[in-house]
């Protein structure tokens, strides 16, 4: 089976994203989309983010065999429930949300009977909203699906084909694994610098145009990040709490252990905890996930 | 006055960049340099770095009238001594170290009676050593110079107008306080970035593989200033203690907070901190110090 429908519901970056891949790389694919603001739909049709911008979110899924929810995670269950009473016999229900378990939850409540298959595509900017989807955003990049226990194969390998022509790789896991993984790779470096970044707006000896003129020191790579969504953040944090608190306990293990050898003078301690990182950046680059390029070879991937 | 010939001690990423930056910004002025890796020195020659490589210390620094050392901060006061016996009576001593206070007191306990005015380039990359400079390292960077009181205010002008020949901006600045705002732009977020990025490779629950798989998720703008010089680093952390433990001693406070936030579900308090930090990043743009295009603007001043 393939799909030959989508509906997809929230167009920011995402949604948007998703219906300009579906545009491009699958042009025989029907697209519809819904989006709970109406500013948004505005925008969505004049972009064409999908063929067909609608007025409610059922007339939106009404034709399609795969719907996407593209909503911060705290909204999925309210998308969800919005859509329940138009929803195809055979459709088959995702997602892009940034935590799953609560995710699964949420949908499965909404949505009793309904085949539910939640993913996460691992790619995305700091930007948000209708202006910031482009086709190509998913390419080379990561889609981890969570199927159910009692999912059906078939859906799952279609979804998977789809993830796929639109440029991903795929990767299936269990949700409470990838809550874990996303917590490390993801969740926990948001934390960090969106931390770090209010701590150095807030200092009584230095200035905040001293902080913006010698960012180029370091501090400029963790502002991309802070500069993410706040509905989106906010969202994940509470959504994935038990993995996100445990990471961040362990981080704050190995930085007291750090800040102890600088108390201390321990010059060696310190060489060998940067010698070993070192090799970790050096394997993200064998792996394709950065680059060692001027660009970081962002425009590979990137929209203009 | 202006200065004729420059001996740079130290070729690796910043000597040779500020090598070739002479060489290409300010063609009349000659170039000799040295370094303690005879490797080094080999490949510096191959690569042009500057004119002349020597073989001792003393036989770079002869006829110089600018010499700028270009080593680690803990290497510093080495250097200087090896060089103090060939200087030049009007020579002006300089370097490009990342912390200042340090720097300048073993400058002068190495150098009684000449005249040392410390300076830090706030510009770099995460690669080291005589293949990674460049000679446009520089361009719409700050450097920071950091006279002492009782500098000769007309060495101070020419060492500012041959930083900003090679393309930066100036500022001058007190040593204590380059110490406390660079502590913040650059100290604590390469600790920080050293610390998670150990984290990560430390866990049962998680393979190094998935990290460096998802590291797309945001882990990735961490690993590269962690892939830093381990020797630099280490130097930088044991130099300037009081300020980065300081500033350590904030971020610990505020991460605590945020903490709390996430175990007591208080969605409004994280939305509010992450909408403050999306500011920050917009100012750093227009800054200039970092661009919203796909490659960061990176190409403008890199290499390659
Ligand atoms: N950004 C990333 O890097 C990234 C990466 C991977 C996955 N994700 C996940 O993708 C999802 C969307 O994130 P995004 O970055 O695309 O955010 P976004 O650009 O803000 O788009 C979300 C859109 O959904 C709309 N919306 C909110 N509640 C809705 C509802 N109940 N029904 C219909 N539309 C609704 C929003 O409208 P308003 O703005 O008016 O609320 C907005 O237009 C999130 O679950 C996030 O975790 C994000
Ligand atoms: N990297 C940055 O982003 C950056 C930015 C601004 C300022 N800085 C500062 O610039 C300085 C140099 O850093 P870098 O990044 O250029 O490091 P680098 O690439 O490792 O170069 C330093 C060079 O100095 C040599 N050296 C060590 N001790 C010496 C001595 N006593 N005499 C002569 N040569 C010696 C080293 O040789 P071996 O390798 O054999 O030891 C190496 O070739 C440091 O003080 C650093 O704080 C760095």
């Amino acid at each position: 089976m393939s799909f030959r429908s989508v509906a997809i519901i929230g167009l920011g970056l995402l949604g948007g994203s998703t219906g300009l891949a579906v545009q491009k790389f699958l042009p025989d694919v029907q697209t519809t989309g819904w989006d709970a603001n109406p500013e948004t739909r505005a925008r969505a049709t004049e972009r064409g983010l999908v063929h067909t911008v609608h007025d409610s979110a059922e007339d939106a899924v009404r034709d399609a065999d795969l719907v996407i929810l593209c909503v911060p995670v705290g909204a999925m269950g309210a998308a969800a429930a919005a859509i329940a009473p138009a929803l195809r016999a055979d459709v088959v229900v995702s997602d892009v949300g940034s935590s799953k378990q609560f995710v699964a939850k949420a949908l499965a409540e909404a949505l009793p009977g309904v085949a539910v298959i939640p993913a996460h595509p691992v790619a995305g900017t700091e930007r948000s909203g209708p202006d910031a989807g482009f086709a190509t955003l998913f390419q080379k990049r990561w889609c981890i699906i969570t199927p159910p226990a009692d999912a059906d194969p078939a859906q799952v390998a279609a979804l998977s084909q789809f993830w796929e022509a639109l440029g991903a790789k795929v990767e299936l896991m269990d949700a409470q694994h990838h809550d874990l993984v996303l917590a490390v790779t993801s969740h926990l470096p948001h934390l960090i610098a969106y931390t770090i970044v209010g701590t150095a707006d807030d200092l009584e000896g230095v200035t905040q145009s001293e902080v913006i003129k010698y960012s180029a020191g370091g501090f400029r790579d963790f502002t991309r990040i802070a500069a993410s969504d706040p509905t989106m953040w906010r969202d994940v944090f509470l959504s994935n709490k038990d993995a996100v608190l445990e990471m961040l306990q362990r981080f704050t293990e190995d930085l007291t252990a750090l800040q102890r050898s600088i108390r201390v003078g321990d010059g060696q301690a310190l060489f060998d905890q940067f010698s070993r990182t070192r090799a970790i950046r050096r394997s993200i680059i064998e792996e394709g996930q950065d680059d060692a390029r001027p660009d970081f070879g962002r425009s590979d991937h990137a929209g203009s």
